[in-house]
């Protein structure tokens, strides 16, 4: 932990940001760090609470994209698995190890659905989502060809407006469509309601996820009623897994953001009218920037703009800091309101992005650090894969 | 450039977007396509504007971060060399071969000073920028220690409020502190106006260069005054090219973005009231989308979101279709207004990004095409690249 650093190591250019053992002063800017008491607290903490309501933790792994955030939510949390995106993502977290994967997600190109049906071979179980009857004998032929099973999720779309199906009668019919054809096995129901997750009160959250409950419910009971027991019924983020393990219809959660937190999450309020990265969950994800220019008196540049993080749910702020203000972001720089000039050249800054998962896919490693030292350099392992 | 394609090929996994000889339909979305077609014209277009202004171009590449696309440039655009925001873009670039390397950024952290002084080893010319006096001495011990030189640039804040100096006086100290330091070399005049380059009007941009010619005019007769001469005077974007290449002052060009076109530099205004990509630039780039679901009537669910582009200058258009239009945009997903149905599973988009450097920089991969057929495979070289 504690060898000396030799930027010789970096001969062949900055193709890593830090090294193991490094001072957290010494990490090359702007980068993303793990601050990895706060994420294993984070990741304890939710384990503990889906055990305690009796439900499986599938961990959302599209958010961090990282077998090795993965694996440390299965040993501190005990998840179950990852759900992902994109068949990349999946290839990705199989071959790091993952045993349970679900493509929370459509999956329609023929090519992707090869290379889906082959990875249950490489010794994971492996569930796909589905809205659209025709895509029941596309995914079964590819499985029969291949010689493995895949399970199924029907999706419902419970106020998301993206994919997923809207009425029982058409959850009942790709079911047994499912249950007829080779090499599928029905599961259950995915339903996750992604646009209230970020609702600020509690109550208008509850709202939302009352109408989906209510829609899964009938869900359930449709299937129930032609045979069919949908063995999982999967969803619930960060902005409303109490409301999936309280519902007694759902048992399985897909919370994501929880374990890295971001500043449009961390604003969303709890039921006592709290922040939740006030007390719920902890900040354990940032970007680590250095001012680079403060040519103007009121005003620091530092050297994270826009290909470091994302924005479309806002600038980031800045961790522990209330004197000093991201104002302004273009494609390489950031612009901090320095009224007091109380930073210089080279000084370091936490930035808490506007949104966790947009921004963990634009770099390539996680620095983890511990007690002011570099302790882990995870990379981003489905970086880039979108396809 | 006919071979047959074969799943096989992908083996290990969607490592890459497409192969070479593949028909455009087969390539695995989203993912970034280039109209080699129109790169080429809008690249031979820019070169001959640059020659016939008697101008440099020093291409921006910061922008498309590709050394191909850069190479290409030189050829076909007789450019000079690069621009690059990062040492290790500059790394990259330089391994890559490219012989003249501007650094239009400060470099102020010691390792980043370390190994751009190392650069000029591989046989490139390296010029920095320097907006603090403070800087110089540093810079110069670097080059020092290496045994190499290092060319300098004062830059000049001339509107973007973000790095430079707003003082001939200050230009004229640093200018004189570099050339009293031992391994660097006065160059010239960074003078970017980042900060005019999106405004609709022409005539609006060519009020805000005037007053950044100004400048940059006095700053040139401030160094006059003292006996230093400028050899270089660099700037000027996509926005603004005219404005600086018919100033009397600048003598070489920086522009990116003409390259590629993306929706916000689209839709700015030439001289005659006509946007720019209809007809001063074509759309060469593209994000290929895919539709994946479509269980609602009039809404197409396409497989580009946050995680394929960045939305800070708004969503992108859909390139040749009136019928349709992307309405909203999540992590995976993109939202298609379908009012009549027209789209159905598996269709591809072409989508023009909102901004074409941010949206490069979440990609591996430009699959080049030409009459239907993928041609290149090009790494997106500097991806990541952002220390």
């Amino acid at each position: 932990m504690n060898k000396p650093v030799n930027l010789d190591d970096f001969e062949v250019g900055f193709d890593i940001p830090a090294a193991i053992g490094m001072d957290e002063s010494e990490i090359q800017t702007p980068c993303l760090i793990l601050d990895l008491d706060a994420l294993e607290r984070n990741i304890k903490k939710m384990g503990d609470y889906a055990k305690d309501h009796g439900m499986r933790h599938r961990v959302h792994g599209k958010m961090h994209k990282s077998v090795d955030v993965a694996k440390l939510q299965e040993k501190l949390g005990g998840s179950v698995g990852v759900c992902c995106q994109k068949v990349s993502e999946a290839e990705v977290f199989v071959r790091g190890g993952i045993k349970d994967v679900l493509v929370s997600n459509q999956v329609r190109d023929p090519a992707k659905i090869d290379r889906l049906a082959r990875l249950p071979k490489l010794g994971s179980h492996i569930i796909v989502c589905v809205d659209d009857i025709d895509n029941v004998a596309d995914l079964s032929a590819a499985a029969v060809k291949h010689g493995t099973e895949l399970s199924v999720f029907i999706e419902i779309d419970c106020g998301a407006g993206r994919c997923g199906v809207t009425t029982t009668q058409d959850v009942v019919a790709i079911a047994q469509a499912v249950e007829a054809a080779d090499n599928l096995k029905f599961l259950g129901i995915q339903a996750y309601q992604g646009a209230m997750q970020h609702m600020d009160k509690f109550e208008d959250r509850k709202a939302k996820l009352d109408v989906a409950i209510e829609m899964v419910d009938n869900a359930v009971k449709g299937l129930k009623s032609v045979g069919i027991e949908p063995e999982l019924v999967s969803g619930g983020g960060t902005g409303s897994y109490q409301f999936e393990s309280n519902s007694g219809v759902y048992n399985e959660l897909q919370c994501g953001s929880y374990a890295f937190m971001d500043a449009d999450y961390g604003r969303i309020l709890d039921e006592e009218g709290n922040r939740i990265d006030q007390g719920e969950w902890e900040n354990s994800f940032f970007i680590l920037t250095s001012v680079m220019s403060h040519a103007k008196a009121d005003k620091a540049i530092v050297d994270a703009g826009l290909k470091a993080q994302s924005v479309d749910s806002g600038l980031p702020f800045i961790y522990g800091r209330d004197d000093v203000e991201y104002i302004k972001c273009s494609d390489e720089h950031g612009v901090i309101a320095d009224p007091n000039g109380a930073l210089k050249v080279n000084d370091k800054l936490r930035l808490v992005p506007g949104h966790c998962d947009p921004t963990a896919n634009v770099h390539d490693w996680y620095v983890g650090v511990r007690n002011g030292k570099v302790e882990a350099l995870w990379p981003v392992s489905a970086r880039g894969k979108a396809y």
